[in-house]
C-alpha cells in the first residue's frame, strides 16, 4: 500500500508552516497545591511540514495525545502547561521531518472562592498554555506561555463624576464635604481579563498567582453566592474602585510587577481585558504587550507618583 | 436509477415529526414604513414525513428557499414572517406527502436610533419569525409567531436597597428627607429581551412596535454613541428605574397588552428575559407564557394597584 | 432593611413561569460503574413566582446548587439526573411560595473508546438532564428527562446510487454482479444525535446504553485514533451502512426499543439528529417524539418488513 | 466637570497597545461590479494610549465609526477594507494624542452560485479586512489586510488508497486496469479556507477573485441547490481531487500567485484552512504565511515537477 503522506506534493514544493488537529476535547488530571484537578480541556497541536512530503502524518498527533494526557489519569502531571511541553517534545521525536512543533491547551478551572467561609463555593476560570517546540542541530528548546482567565466587575469612574455633577444640581446636599467620597452611581458590568507570561522551560508561574493579580486589577471580584448584605458589600467595593479598561491593564501589570518578582527580565508579558458595557450593545477592550523588565523599569522611573490620584477618591 | 428517498424505509415503519434543512443563510429584502431593509436571514424548513417514505426530498427545500428569498431582492417582502409563511405554503405544495411544515427564520436589524438626533446611529435587533402550516383535507392552516429581541439595561431594586442602608451609616446626610429619592449604587448590566406573539395568518404586529415595548420595559435603553453628559442621563435613567427580571418581564407583558389592543385575546404572548449580571459569573432568567385574554383581564383585575409602589421611587 | 423581594410588585398583578440563574458551571462527580467521573456541568435552575411577590430570591438558588453540587466532590453521586433531582426537591423545600421547580444540566463526559483495545482513546460525549418538580398538597412529584450525545459519521444512501448510476457508464466492469455489493463514493459527515427519555424518577436509564444506541444507529461510529487501515475500516463502515438522517432517527428510535425493554410504555422518547453536510454550507436535521408503548406497536405491527431493503446493499 | 480621561492615570505611567470598542454590528453598502451589496458587518477599532493619559476617548470611536459606516447607506463604499481605511485615518486624526490606529471587520457576502444556471441562489461567504494606520511625523501611512472565506468540500487522498486496496480483495475486477481511475470511497467533510493578502493602501484585491482561489483549492466546491444527478456530479468532483489539508493550502497558494501577478513581490499571503473531519470528533489544520516574491520563486525552482503525481489519478 502507498504511504501517500509521504510522497511528494502535486505542483509546486511549497514547505507549510503548521499542520494539526485542532479542538481535540480530553480529560486531563493535575496534582495541585489543594489537591487533584480533574480537567476538561481542549487540545490543538501541529508541526511544521518540510517542502518535500505530501503530508503530516496526523494520526501520531491523536496518539501523542492520547498517550500523555490519558496517562495522567492514572499519573497526574504537574500543571496543564507541564502535558503541552510534554506534548510538544514527544511531537518532534515522532515526527523526524518537522522543525517545530506547536501547542497549546485551555481549560476550566475550578476553584472554591467566597466572600466569607461558609459562603465558598466552586466557581470556573479559564487555564491557558501554549508551547514552541524548535528543534535545531543536537537539541530542541522549548518556550512555553501560561496564562489565566477570569472573570469580574468593572465600574466606569468617568460616568461617575458625570453622575456626580448631574445629582449634585438636583441634591445640594451632597456637595457637603461629608458626602465627597460617598460612592455614586455609574455604570458596571462583567469583565473578563486573561493574564499570561511567555516563559523558558524552566521557570514556572501558579495559575492561582495569576488568577489573583487579575482580581485585584478588577474594580471587583464577584462570587456565585451572595445574600443580601454581601450584594451590597461587593457593589460598595467596585464602585469604590471605579476602572477603565485601561485602569485594569495597567493594574495588572503593575501586581503583575509586584506578584511574579522572581520572574527574569526578558519574560513577556501579556494583558487582554474585555468589558461588557452595560450602558452600549458593544465590548470594550484593552491589551498591552510588555516584559518584566520594562514593567521594573516603568516602576522605577515612575515610583513618585501618588497611587492616590484616582478620581472617584478625591473630593 | 432508483428514487432511495420515495422507497420504503427498512426495518420498522416509523412516521417522523419533523426533516429538513436548517442554518441556511440567505439575503432577504423588506419593505418598511422608512424604507428598504437588506436583512441577513438565518432559515430553517422542516416537513414531516409518512410511515410509508425512507427520505425527504431536501432538494425542494432548499428550491422553495431559493426561490421565495431569492425572488425579494427584487420585489421585496412585507416582512420576515410573510417570507416564512410563502415558504410554508410552498413546502406543503410541493412535498405532497406531507401535512405540516415547519420554517423558522431570524435576522439582524438595524434600526436608526439615538438620544439625540445628531447623535442617532444604526444599531442592531433581531426580528424573529416562525411559521407552522398544516394540511387538513382542502385546505391549508398557517399559524405564525412574531417576535423580536433587543438589548438594553437593567439596575438591580434590592441591591440598591442594601446599598442605601449601608452608605446611610457611613454619610448620615443621606438620611435626610431630600436625599430620599436619589438613586443610589447599585450592580446594573446587559439585558437581552425577547418578545413574541403567536397569531393567525391575517393579524400582523411591527417589529418597531415590539421593539418600543421591550425598551420601555428594561431600566433602560442603551446606545452606541454617548458623549460624557449623555452616560449620566442614561446611567441616571436606569438608576431611576431599577429593575429585576421579574419586573422586565411583567412591564413587557403590561405594555404589550396596552400597546396592542387590536390583538384577539386568544394571541398567545411570550416574554424571556436575561441579565447578564455584573456582580455574578452567571445570567439570571425570567420567562412568561400567557395570552392577550389573561392580560387583560389581570389588569382589570388589578387596576386600583398602585402603580408608584417600586421600592427604588419610594421615600 | 426592606426585603424588596418579598414586596408586592409595582403595576399589574402577575404571576410568572419562570425565574432563575442560567449558565452556572460547576464541577461534579459521579460514581459510575467503571470509577469516578469529574464533571464539568452546565446548570440552569429556575422556580415559578406568584403574583404576589415582586421576585424570587435568586441567592437561594445559587446556594442549593453550591450544597448539592460541591458536596458531590466529596461524596459523588449517582448521576448528573440525581444530582437534578436533589437541586429541584431542594429548591421547592426553600422557595415556599413555588409550584414548580425545573432543573437542567448538561455536561461533557469522557468514556475511553477505540477501534481495537491498543488504539482506545478517552473522547468527549455529552450528557444531558432535565428534572421537573411539582409541588401539590402534601406530595412533590418528580419527572425526569435523561438523555445523551454522540458525533458520528453518515454517508448518504441516495448520493450513493446515482453515483452508481453515473459510474456504470463510464467503468462498465462496475455492472458485474460480482461489483453489486461493492460500496461507491458518496457524501459523508460529521453527524450529531442525541437520544432522551422522560421518566419518572424512581426509573433510570444508563448514559452509557443510550450512546451505545446512538452509535449503532448512526452509519458508522468515529474515533480519535485511526491508523491507515483504520482509516478504511471506519470509511468503509460507514458506506456499508449508508444513512439518511431518517434512518437515523428510525434506527435510534428500533434500538432504544430493543435495549430498553424494562422502560414503562409511557416512557417519553426523543431522538434529534443533524447532519453536518459535506456537500452544503447548511446541515440537515430530523427529530421524532414518541413513547415507548408507540414504538412497540409500531415494531409488532410492521414486524413482517424484511429489513434488508436498504437501497446500498441491493444488487 | 473633570475630563476623567484625560487625567493622569493612577500608579505606574504606561503607555498602552490598544484601547478600544469591539464586536460593533454595523450595516454597510459597498459599490460592487454586480450592484449594490448591503453587508451586516462587526467592527472592532482600536488606537494606542500614551502614558499620560488615565482613558482612551471612545465615545470618539462610535462616532467615527456612525459617520463613516452609516454614510455608506447614503453613499456606498467600494469595499469593506475602503470603510476600514477610512475609519482608521479618521481614528488618528481624533485621537490627536494616539500614533497607531487599528481597524478590523468582518461581514458575511452573498453571491449567487450554482452548478447550472437555473440552480443558482445567493450562498454565504465571509469577507475580511484588516487596516493599521501609523502616523509619523508629517504622515500617515496605511497597510490593509484583505481577505475571504468560503466553505467548500474536501475528500481524503489517503483514505481513497487505503479502501482501494482493502476493496481490491474483496471485488478483484476492481484491480482491472479499466477500473485504474474510478474514484474509491473515502471521507470527505465540510473544509473552511481563508486566503488573505497584506497590502499597501494603493493596491487593491477583488473578495470575489479571492474566492475563485479558495474555490478551486478545495476538492469541490458545494451548492444550496442540487437535484440529485448534481449531488453525484459534485460527489464525482471531489473524489476525483481528493486532498489533505495541507494540498488545499499549497493549491491555494499556487492559484494565488498564478491569479494575482499584478500583486507585488513584497505582499504577504496568509491561507489557513480547516476541515471538519467526518470520521474525526476534532478538526484538522493547515496554514502557512508567505510572501507573493516567494511564492513566484518556488514555484520557478520547481516548474518540472510533474503535476499529475497525485496519487488518486494514478494507476
Amino acid at each position: 500500500m502507498k504511504d501517500v503522506h509521504a510522497m511528494a506534493p502535486a505542483g509546486v514544493l511549497q514547505a507549510l508552516g503548521r499542520v494539526g488537529i485542532s479542538g481535540v476535547r480530553k480529560p486531563v488530571s493535575i496534582h495541585r497545591a489543594d489537591g487533584l484537578h480533574a480537567l476538561a480541556a481542549s487540545f490543538s497541536i501541529y508541526v511544521d511540514l518540510p517542502a518535500t512530503r505530501k503530508g503530516s502524518d496526523l494520526s501520531r498527533n491523536a496518539q501523542v495525545l492520547a498517550e500523555i494526557v490519558d496517562q495522567t489519569i492514572v499519573k497526574p502531571s504537574a500543571s496543564l502547561e507541564a502535558v503541552c511541553v510534554a506534548i510538544a517534545r514527544e511531537l518532534l521525536r515522532r515526527h523526524t521531518y518537522a522543525t517545530e512543533a506547536q501547542v497549546s491547551a485551555e481549560a476550566e478551572y475550578f476553584m472554591p472562592i467566597g466572600l466569607t467561609d461558609e459562603k465558598t463555593s466552586f466557581e470556573n476560570f479559564l487555564l491557558l498554555a501554549e508551547v514552541i517546540a524548535t528543534r535545531s542541530p543536537g537539541e530542541v528548546s522549548v518556550r512555553k506561555t501560561v496564562g489565566a482567565e477570569s472573570v469580574g466587575m468593572t465600574a466606569c469612574p468617568c460616568a461617575m463624576e458625570t453622575c456626580r455633577t448631574q445629582l449634585e444640581g438636583e441634591y445640594p446636599l451632597l456637595k457637603d464635604p461629608s458626602m465627597a467620597t460617598m460612592p455614586i452611581i455609574t455604570h458596571n458590568q462583567r469583565n473578563r481579563t486573561r493574564l499570561s507570561f511567555e516563559l523558558s522551560d524552566d521557570v514556572d508561574v501558579e495559575a492561582e498567582s495569576i488568577l489573583e493579580v487579575i482580581s485585584k486589577a478588577q474594580s471587583s471580584q464577584t462570587y456565585a453566592i451572595l445574600k443580601r448584605g454581601d450584594e451590597g458589600a461587593v457593589v460598595l467595593n467596585a464602585h469604590r474602585n471605579p476602572k477603565f479598561v485601561e485602569d485594569v491593564v495597567r493594574d495588572a501589570l503593575r501586581f503583575a510587577a509586584q506578584n511574579f518578582r522572581s520572574l527574569p527580565d526578558s519574560t513577556k508579558v501579556l494583558v487582554e481585558t474585555e468589558s461588557e458595557e452595560s450602558i452600549h450593545k458593544y465590548n470594550v477592550r484593552a491589551s498591552h504587550r510588555s516584559t518584566m523588565g520594562e514593567l521594573r523599569q516603568a516602576q522605577q522611573n515612575n515610583g513618585l507618583l501618588p497611587v492616590n490620584n484616582s478620581p472617584s477618591h478625591s473630593a
